[in-house]
């Protein structure tokens, strides 16, 4: 390989997402291969300067560093079980959702072919490859990683590798989702209480994203507790009984204006449920005792 | 009333958080009378310059603008009934927790006994009273308001009038306290799925912030969505179908690594009620018509 700036890359997988990505390596000056189950797709990147691979094992022989980006894990393995044995000493980074146990399970296919795997995880949108604030998480061996960093950050200014154990780019993953899930249906549950007083969701807002700022103080501070590991989650600020009452407050004014009862009441149960467990007179930290599932202990009493 | 910065000011209910609101006062050089049920949470603000009132009726005589503070807006009826011929002309800015429509009752009370009457929410806990960046919502007459506005202050930088109607204030109160537990569940659920692969929550709490900050983005394109009323929701990121199919994973996940997958399970079921009622191409705004509850109509299909 000559210039380490513009080493040869492929990508696997030119659907929304992976053409944004080879998109991205072109721009950057990469000599970019291309591979794609429908061929129509690949026209357009070949007319801005990429080289068409006829078959996967023709793509993967074309660069050190692959990057795959398809449906799911089962199209990865179909795609690249059969040409597995060329792999060997080169970098499959495969940024194609998955479960924690198959980027495992992925890397043990790699070990036992003699290639370097990393699993990747990416945090934006196809409109976003490529921007400065854009995050994409890695995981896995940290010198394949580091060999082909700069290549990789081409694709986002928040490229990031999380550790060796490849399990950690689809935690990391599903995590910040869930986040996402969680905190867009109580924005969008508090914006349709709001729309009862005929105020519009543009008014609530500002004041939704200023809170959030403020709960990210508290996450700050039950990220100490729970890392204190000795299960005591001091409430400082309320206790989860008092948290229990504020939330009868939700539900009441959910039911009798009219608005869906559901979110308040599931989150009803999950307090409901903790406080039973004998949480009740600690900060909401300890809810994370609840969702560490059955298996784990309970803390000391308060 | 001589002097507007330093007008009397009369606190009922001195629990943890009233007491913090008179001592705010005092602070502020306000001439500050004190009554509270038991007689012994008096005594410290006594020492500290508080004026003690041997009755309620004492209390709300002895200044233009009474703020009240106690459990429930039945305690404040239990209160301030008894001598509501006493506060015509008076101020009563009531910052206990209650309902929208506890409020519009409170305000109609006021009207008939003659006095203005300011519904408030507190979004911040004792210890944040008179700090910069605390926020205390005010609901009902503008004129009231503005009137005692730069007292009020004192309690927190924050401090904002929402506008007329005194349901406002509850509204804005628990929408955004269902924001916190919304994006703290998440948060703690994403931390215990994290320490399966033995990652410190304080390690994933600077990708959680990070990421909390673009899911405002998210929130920012949604809330026009809304307000454009059209029943649009363009997915200009992501279609309810491909949060549905991502949500698989974190269900999985979950269930995989001995998570609690309630939490996911009951998302899972939300997003599958809106993609029955057909939203499944829409952006995720459209879950707006989910939490609208049941009268509202549904949006045109994309
Ligand atoms: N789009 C996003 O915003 C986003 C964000 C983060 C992560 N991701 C992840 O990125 C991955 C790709 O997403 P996408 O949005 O690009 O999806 P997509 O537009 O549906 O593309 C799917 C890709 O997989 C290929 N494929 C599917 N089945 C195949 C098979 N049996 N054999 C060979 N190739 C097959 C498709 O080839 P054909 O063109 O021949 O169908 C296409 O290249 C997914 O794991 C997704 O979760 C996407
Ligand atoms: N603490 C917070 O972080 C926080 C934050 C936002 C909003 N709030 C709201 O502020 C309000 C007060 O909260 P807090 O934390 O100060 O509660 P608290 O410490 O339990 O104080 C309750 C107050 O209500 C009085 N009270 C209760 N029952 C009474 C009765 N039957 N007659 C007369 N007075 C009675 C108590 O008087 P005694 O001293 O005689 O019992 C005390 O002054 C609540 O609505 C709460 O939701 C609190």
């Amino acid at each position: 390989m000559a210039d380490k700036d513009r080493s040869p890359v492929t990508v696997i997988g030119l659907g929304l997402m992976g053409h944004a990505l080879a998109a991205a390596f072109l721009k950057g000056g990469h000599p970019t291969t291309v591979w794609n189950r429908s061929a129509g797709k690949v026209d357009e990147l070949v007319a801005q300067g990429a080289l068409r691979a006829a078959t996967p094992a023709e793509a993967v022989t074309a660069a050190e560093l692959i990057v795959v980006c398809v449906s799911d894990n089962d199209v990865l393995h179909a795609v690249l079980d059969p040409v597995t044995d060329r792999l060997a000493g080169r970098v499959v980074a495969n940024l194609t959702s998955g479960s924690s146990d198959q980027a495992r399970a992925n890397a043990d296919w790699a070990r036992r072919a003699g290639f370097d795997y990393l699993d990747g995880a990416i945090m934006t949108v196809p409109a976003g490859v490529g921007a400065e604030d854009s995050v994409f998480f890695y995981a896995g061996p940290e010198r394949a990683y580091a060999r082909h960093a700069q290549t990789l950050r081409l694709l986002g200014g928040g490229t990031t590798h999380l550790g060796e154990d490849h399990g950690l780019a689809p935690l990391y993953d599903v995590a910040l989702l869930g986040m996402m899930w969680g905190t867009l249906n109580s924005f969008l549950h508090g914006a349709a209480l709001l729309e009862t007083a005929d105020v519009k969701a543009s008014e609530f807002l500002p004041w939704a994203v200023k809170w959030v700022d403020a709960v990210k103080l508290f996450a700050t501070d039950y990220a100490g507790q729970i890392d204190a590991g000795d299960g005591a989650y001091p409430a400082r600020d309320a206790t989860l009984e008092v948290h229990f009452g504020a939330l009868a407050h939700l539900l009441h004014e959910s039911r009798s204006q009219g608005v869906d009862a559901e979110l308040p009441r599931f989150v009803h149960t999950l307090m409901e449920r903790a406080i039973a467990r004998g949480l009740g007179g600690h900060s909401y930290a300890a809810m994370t005792e609840l969702f560490r599932g059955p298996e784990h202990s309970s803390p000391k009493q308060p």
